[in-house]
């Protein structure tokens, strides 16, 4: 295999997380804005390059010297800096999470002969990579799963440190959440219908509806269909009171002189004590359920999913469960095996049988292990 | 008896029922700074000035032309507005609970042979008054009372609505607690030792410890001594939550460009939440418990209070408990039943016999009735 010149756009926790993986196969180059985030690859044979990733042209310039493209930007650069990849007319493996319609891009990808895969991490991601693989081979009636990231230590009141910033953790607790119900969508509050799940080593969890399925509401046509968070119980109560009260509103309150938000002055306060800790122990857990039949036989597919930090590296759970399916997603390019154009999200990736072997093969050898059972 | 001229400054929602209630024996004038306050006078027979209490000439030139005068400002205004009044040479009873140690005017008060009767609401107050009586005919070990003033109906998630302003309420949330413990002073959190207790009618209520013994932990030689605020279950986790989390914080917060305090926004939101509605059914519950010895026999002595508002005056019970025993006390005063000079709580006055059957009955006769049950 030639070794493939490789662009990672965005050297944050988990856009480093994937250049270091990357670097151990291909030609890396890391970009990011801040010269701090790109130092950590200075003894490292990652390249580094310092750039306005806000800026399209730059974007456009700057991948062009390279074969292969890695979105990590943070969410709301996603979309654009995924177009102006597209337009220069290199294939990306995105994983920003972006909150626009990927599928906007479709046809100017198709139109510059570009493969865009998107949204290839865990959740979305693996859930939607595994239930594509097993939509293809079975009569799917029922899928749903659930994922949380969580610290080991649990501290009082909230046991919950945020591995990125609590303005986007606490927008997954006020975006209406939209599921799959009787073949129809419907809408229902996020953090309603909480109910509690136990994990082996972890204990009993809570998991309540958040708007998690993505693109899945487009690509599939199964009848049940939902996604719920998981965490530590008595959390979901706290956020239900201060969402209630009107701590997550982002209607100005006056105080004094000034208008604020009062979800800027929560989010302030709650990154001091969602604060990750260097070094602190903390896992990302997740199930999926894929019910239906198959050869007329009833069949319920389990997945389950438990990672932890590495102590080694430092490379948190989060890095290592999102980076690493995004880098086995470029692996399944850069390898010929994947090769379909336009807009491409991870459940139409898993209905090939190679890719979906290879993906999780890929992730065992980096110790992120999906466990399957069957009931 | 000659129909003494009273002043009565504050014509808010406790100050107003006194002007009100006084009215029926003496030549009331209720004094305000605000006029919509004072308009609710007009078809009554108390008089009416406008002024601004805050300045202490005008006070003083004020009271000059009365005989007996009510201190019923907001807390902050309390203490100089007392001084004021005993500089005028004027008797007074205040009910402000201004957070100064109104012994610092005892001389003052002395030097212008002035009775000034403060704190004499319902708690501080009432509790004290009888925790007065007792502890000269008995040896008190014990006391300990409980209070809370709360909504009929109860909503998720505080189940809480605020008589006065949330500031107010959530300073007692905040100001450590002070007690006797065997005989020496202790603090402790605020909000700590929360414990479920049963009332007839109400049901269970949970209580803990807040800062409200005030003058007692000087005026008092009894070796344990505690109170506790009260209200219903799960409201106590809700603030041990948003104080621990930083929300009534008053350190600044960095927000864009402006510094807030977080208490400054979290009362802002707590106001709308907390709103007692015109007409929305309330109580104030009280427990008192006076423990002892009595002739070498063990004594346990309870009164229970349970006021509900006034359907009929829209008097709430919180300007019903705390006004009423304010305007008894004005009344020992007027009637000459007391007459000590300087600084008088109300634990002072509740060792007279003749004062404490006639503040009990005085309450009783407008509803507000103390069950004494002995154990």
């Amino acid at each position: 295999m030639k070794k493939y010149k490789v662009c990672v756009l965005g050297a944050g926790m988990v856009g480093s997380a994937m250049s270091k993986d990357l670097s151990e196969k291909f030609d890396v180059t890391a970009c990011d804005i801040s010269k701090e985030n790109l130092s950590q690859f200075n003894k490292s044979q990652v390249k580094t390059i310092q750039a306005d990733l806000s800026n399209r042209k730059e974007v456009q310039k700057l991948v062009s010297g390279f074969d292969l493209v890695v979105g990590a930007l943070p969410g709301f650069m996603g979309f654009e800096s995924v177009k102006s990849v597209i337009e220069a007319g290199k294939n990306i493996v995105d994983i920003s999470f972006f909150p626009e319609d990927a599928f906007e891009l479709d046809k100017l990808a198709k139109k510059h002969d570009v493969t865009a895969i998107v949204d290839f991490g865990v959740a979305p991601g693996m859930s939607n990579f595994i239930l594509g693989y097993y939509n293809d081979r079975m009569k799917v009636t029922r899928f749903e799963f659930m994922v949380g990231g969580l610290p080991k230590v649990r501290e009082w009141p909230f046991h919950y440190k945020a591995p990125f910033s609590p303005v986007d953790v606490i927008e997954e607790y006020t975006r209406p959440a939209r599921m799959m119900e009787n073949g129809k969508v419907v809408t229902k509050d996020a953090l309603s219908e909480p109910e509690l799940v136990y994990f082996d080593e972890i204990g009993t969890l809570e998991a309540f509806n958040t708007d998690g399925l993505r693109s899945l509401l487009k690509t599939m046509k199964i009848p049940d269909m939902k996604e719920k968070t998981l965490r530590y119980p008595g959390y979901r109560d706290i956020i239900a009171v201060l969402k209630s009260a009107g701590f997550l509103s982002t209607d100005d309150i006056q105080i004094g002189r000034t208008n604020i938000k009062p979800l800027d002055m929560t989010s302030k306060i709650l990154f001091k004590k969602w604060k990750l800790e260097p070094g602190e122990d903390e896992f990302t857990v997740m199930r999926i359920n894929i019910m239906g039949t198959q050869d007329k036989k009833a069949q319920n597919i389990q997945y389950d999913l438990l990672d932890w930090n590495d102590k080694g590296t430092g490379i948190s759970s989060m890095a290592r469960t999102t980076g690493y399916s995004g880098t086995a997603a470029l692996n399944l390019i850069a390898g010929g095996l994947y090769g379909q154009k336009g807009i491409i999200t991870p459940e139409l990736v898993g209905r090939n049988e190679e890719c979906f072997n290879f993906v999780l093969k890929y992730l065992k050898q980096r110790g992120v292990i999906y466990r399957k059972t069957e009931k």
